[in-house]
């Protein structure tokens, strides 16, 4: 496999994508290509004292920044790392694309790069989403790539994520769940009531509608939502974990009793926070293009940089994009029947 | 004040409902009249040795399930508790409407017996949200009452809350925030950008867009989403709440060390609990209907009704019903303007 990194996006870029590549390098025989501003990354090579040829560095003058818009920096930043990066995957130079960089032009790009897999409506960030009482975690589907969807971009998340679980997570037969705001099928709004009907025709294993109490109990190994309700969804669940451990941090504190208990428990609190942690699981497959795109958190360090190499590899290995492709011919003919 | 109690609503009814009155009955010197199966009740008030007037029982026969169908129980069941007390507000029999039974019916029931506000589209139920660093809690509207909205009901949501704030919390102008999926005012669905140039233009203190990380840290008074998310917050808020109060109290039992710890720093962690208890806060209102209507949560006990009780008294003491009335003859004209 022919690994491409935007070695330019990120909070972090280059100094901990190149450290990322690094630690993964050792762990992999695939080649490793690092895109942007050959002199930063050779840079960081030689600090951490890279001298071999599994990875090489692949030019690109300009960078995509969080504040630039996306469709208007895929367009005109044609030598930024992330398009140069796209474009090795489109004409055939890699076989995988992984970048820390603006989330909303990596998705653009990578559909006006790459193009849709026919049949697919809307691409989907998949984010990883951690089961709270201690078991796998699962797939959350949109995270955020579209703020609104259709009931059949519902149906597409669905299967697009079964796919993604069962060829790069090895589980068989994931259960589907679609969050709503009640259990029974009669409950949400129009666009719930016509998904729900739409995946429980579907081949999928579909386990019915799951309540925002039930997310973070592994009750489904695909989360099916609306690009607007999954980003509420990560963003509330990183809100409220940190918010009550640094309320706990603060309550150990409080007196002479508590800070001796707090000492004696603060191993085990920090291994709970580890259970949370993002970095550790990889990055987030942008999904329904055509091409292997992993999307890593903005402030990826060396940790979760490696991560999402290693873990995003059976994306490309496991050819999931040709296995949505099949997938979808059948589908998109039962879309139009419905 | 005539305050009117569903004595038949909730899990624990009507045992708790009364215990709850009664404890109620204790501060205040309103009247409380508490509508179900006599027989019943007075039994329960035998129970808590409640021997005074101040306390009187309004009969019905029929009994709303969480399972009925609200419209068809409305329309059907004229003698239950919860017809038979909203019909006491209509016909001025009463000043308060409290429940903890079916929230879909007690909705419905509002709208069709009471009535909406005139310029109101869509009455909300307002719940009450923790602020997780803290501070005072927030409110959150709607919780549920509709799953679908427009942007002027967005903007109905931040006025009404902003009112209900400020006269019954007597907190001086609430900050009024937009749960959305950025912070920038171009982000979000064709409603949410919609809604903030109304809520910009409106009166109101609106201070932008709120990220789901951002909602539990009292950033604003007033949270305002569209019931589907706003249903998937609170029940998220729980959900996560919960697991991580349980991985915890598991950790602390894994070995000696974490046992003697988890022993020392037990009365803090379970202060901290109570910080999330929203049986303390009180019941959440239905705002937009002619008369000041309380939803108590479904497995309220004696001391969630007797908060619910006391601390709603404001919604009808200081008339919010006629204030967001007269506002909303303001806001009906600023909206056709739009």
């Amino acid at each position: 496999m022919r690994i491409v990194i935007d070695g330019m996006g990120g909070d972090h870029a280059p100094e901990e994508i190149v450290k990322g590549a690094v630690a993964a390098a050792r762990d992999i025989g695939d080649e490793i290509f690092i895109v942007g501003d050959p002199a930063a990354i050779r840079k960081q090579l030689d600090v951490c004292k890279y001298e071999g040829n599994q990875i090489q560095i692949v030019p690109a003058h300009e960078v995509i920044t969080m504040r630039d818009s996306p469709v208007k920096a895929i367009r005109q930043k044609k030598d930024s790392s992330l398009v140069v990066g796209l474009n090795m995957l489109k004409n055939g130079e890699g076989d995988m694309f992984v970048s820390a960089g603006n989330t909303g032009a990596l998705i653009v790009g990578s559909r006006l790069i790459l193009g849709r897999i026919k049949g697919i409506d809307r691409p989907a960030l998949a984010s990883i989403y951690p089961d709270m009482t201690g078991g796998d975690p699962c797939l959350l589907v949109d995270a955020g790539a579209s703020s609104e969807s259709k009931a059949r971009n519902l149906l597409e998340y669905g299967l697009m994520g079964s796919i993604y679980i069962e060829k790069v997570w090895g589980r068989d037969n994931p259960r589907v769940g679609l969050v709503n705001l009640g259990a029974e099928e009669s409950k949400g709004t129009s666009i719930t009531k016509e998904a729900y009907q739409m995946l429980m025709n579907s081949q999928l294993n579909f386990i019915g509608n799951v309540e925002g109490r039930d997310v973070p109990k592994g009750v489904c190994d695909v989360i099916v939502c609306d690009g607007f309700t999954g980003n509420v969804i990560l963003k509330l669940t990183e809100g409220v974990s940190l918010s009550i451990f640094k309320l706990i941090k603060e309550a150990l504190k409080s007196n002479a009793k508590a800070m001796l208990g707090g000492a004696l428990v603060k191993s085990k609190l920090s291994g709970l926070k580890d259970e949370f942690d993002y970095e550790e699981y990889g990055g987030a497959p942008v999904l329904g293009v055509s091409g292997p795109v992993i999307k890593m958190h903005g402030s990826s360090t060396e940790r979760a940089v490696r991560s999402a190499i290693l873990r995003g590899l059976p994306y490309a290995e496991e050819n999931v994009v040709d296995i949505i492709k099949e997938e979808m011919q059948d589908v998109a003919e039962f879309i139009e029947e419905e």
